[in-house]
């Protein structure tokens, strides 16, 4: 079966190339899910670090599924997933927040270990029957093949340096990690997982970029901050329309971890954020003491907080300059899904004629 | 005209896509560039910040052209480029190096300020009668746009953050940088521009993707260290051909300047190189003048120098890990021009499927 075939077996409803949301935590929740499917699309609800809420997102989860035509493998199973951020999770809740509603995949992200991820995999497949398709976070090629061998994962997220939120604080962009990734895996016999890339993609041209590199389909974060389905702070959600070239404007840091108190994050993680006078401050040498105490004083002016002069986590990818308007879910989907078809349509029309020139 | 018409218009001889070896100090000379053109792509020899050699390495490719066959536009004019780093170069000096032998394309990269290009530029475009066309490396969208309004350049060539050598300490990768460059160059009347893409590019896919993402080419610089033409020592190409997991393997980084005493690069830029013991020790906070010294003992030991327990400075992009083999520069243009174009045909067949699939 082809690679594309694999995809369309585990998850019937979607179609290519596969656009999916980062199960972005307290942000991507059942509304955002449910709509990528529908679209056809893959959709995460975020459990993140903390399963408390997950059992009765999965409920809402399935009463909007109910109101919507999402053709699933199985009618038992939830035609979305759930994205755990693995260190702040102890698998026995995590079990337990799942029985009642199976989800159709998990995303696995930042174990403690990678080891973790072995008794992850195996109890989910048990829990699920196996109806439960695995999809695992790498930033690496090495992290990808000792993955790739322990938990024979249904899906890769292959996770560039460009994204948004946390990943790997060293690494590369996907225009070079992807092929290598690829190559590795086919080496060691392991070439028939689907690969999905993650990092810097917020339109169809990343996403016709990513098909080129050996992907599936892609991952998107920062286009979904600007969705109608967001479960985000107006003030938070202003900064990504305002920035513009997201490569100066952003940058990778542990500095909102810190001043926010989140501590779990294991030592080779950080976070791509943009820029404000948090970053800025700590640049200068503020103590982290003054710099917190402005943030908490930031917290109380809600959305006035985020802003070039504000001092709110405004996490987002590198392609944030791209994107300009909030819009729904549905539409985000399928724009890039279309543009991404027409990119490489118009690119096989030119191809086809330098062939000829070379010929 | 069509941008790839422009392409073809400024520089007869290419081939689309277009490949072009990156202009890397004392390591592409005059062998390089003529092999590169000769296989159709642009070559590129490097003037870097010394000028002393240039009018001597101008005569040998002058010497090399005449045993090939390039079509030129112009039989004055040598159909290579040469590329400068402009804060280490005197403006007068390198205009007389070049009186003898007119190139076909100039590189300016980092500048003192981005103001200086507009002298370079005008100056160069009159002692040529505007034969030699301009191109200028940005790795920012406000750069895109500064020197594309002030310069008028013929091309721009586009450095994401996966680049090996020096580029901005900060920045995207090509994923959402180029893009974002050729959105804001559209909206300011400045789209005919072509673009050509830098950073992490080694191969086919890598290639397919960058013009998937708006570029009429791609620059390498990585995988021609490991070409037969390279002026480079076998411990530098060894450590290339050896590294793997190259977003793992090389970081950004300013350790390698400060340990050979290189001074002049503008602030706000650094090199990307394969780490190594002078990379670890200075992590572990090793002084600058033991690891300087240290750097010096293993300058002495030759090839031996480098590796992954060497010390010394091999500059080098997140692509390494694709790189396995030395090759002819003709063969790796004409390799990479093929598998890009094989890579969008593939691409295309199974996205006519899924166009079917979605109407």
């Amino acid at each position: 079966m082809s690679i594309s075939g694999i995809m369309n077996a585990i998850h019937p409803w979607i179609r290519l190339p596969l656009i999916v949301n980062a199960p972005m935590r307290l942000i991507a929740l059942a509304p955002m899910a449910v709509a990528v499917a529908h679209a056809g699309g893959f959709g995460f609800l975020a459990a993140g670090t903390d399963v408390g809420d997950l059992k009765a997102e999965l409920r809402k989860a399935k009463d909007l599924v109910q109101n919507t035509f999402i053709k699933g493998s199985d009618p038992d199973v939830l035609p979305i997933g759930v994205g755990f951020i693995n260190w702040g999770v102890e698998l026995s809740t995590a079990l337990n927040a799942m029985k009642e509603h199976i989800p159709a995949a998990v995303w696995f992200f930042a174990p403690k270990r990678t080891e973790d991820l072995i008794e992850w995999t195996s109890e989910i497949r048990r829990l699920s029957n196996a109806r439960t398709k695995i999809w695992i976070q790498i930033g690496t090629v090495a992290d990808a093949v000792r993955v790739a061998q322990t938990c024979n994962p249904d899906v890769l997220v292959v996770q560039g340096a460009d994204a948004g939120g946390h990943g790997l604080a060293q690494g590369a962009g996907v225009v070079s990690l992807l092929p290598e990734v690829a190559d590795v895996l086919e080496e060691a016999g392991l070439g028939s997982i689907p690969l999905i890339a993650a990092g810097g993609i917020v339109e169809g041209r990343g996403t016709a970029a990513c098909l080129a590199l050996g992907a599936q389909g892609v991952v998107m974060g920062t286009r979904f901050l600007a969705s109608k389905e967001a479960n985000i702070a107006k003030g938070y959600q202003d900064d990504v329309l305002r920035t513009t070239d997201g490569g100066l404007s952003t940058a990778r840091t542990g500095i909102y971890d810190t001043l926010r108190g989140i501590t779990g994050w294991p030592s080779r993680y950080n976070g791509r954020g943009i820029l404000n006078q948090s970053f800025w401050d700590a640049q200068k040498g503020q103590s982290t003491e003054e710099n917190r105490r402005l943030y908490n004083e930031a917290m109380h002016k809600g959305d006035q907080g985020w802003g070039e002069n504000g001092r709110l986590t405004a996490y987002a990818g590198s392609g944030v300059g791209l994107v300009k308007e909030v819009k729904s879910a549905q539409d985000i989907v399928e724009e890039v899904r279309r543009d991404a078809i027409d990119v490489l349509s118009k690119l096989f029309h030119t191809s086809s004629k330098l062939q000829y020139k070379l010929g």
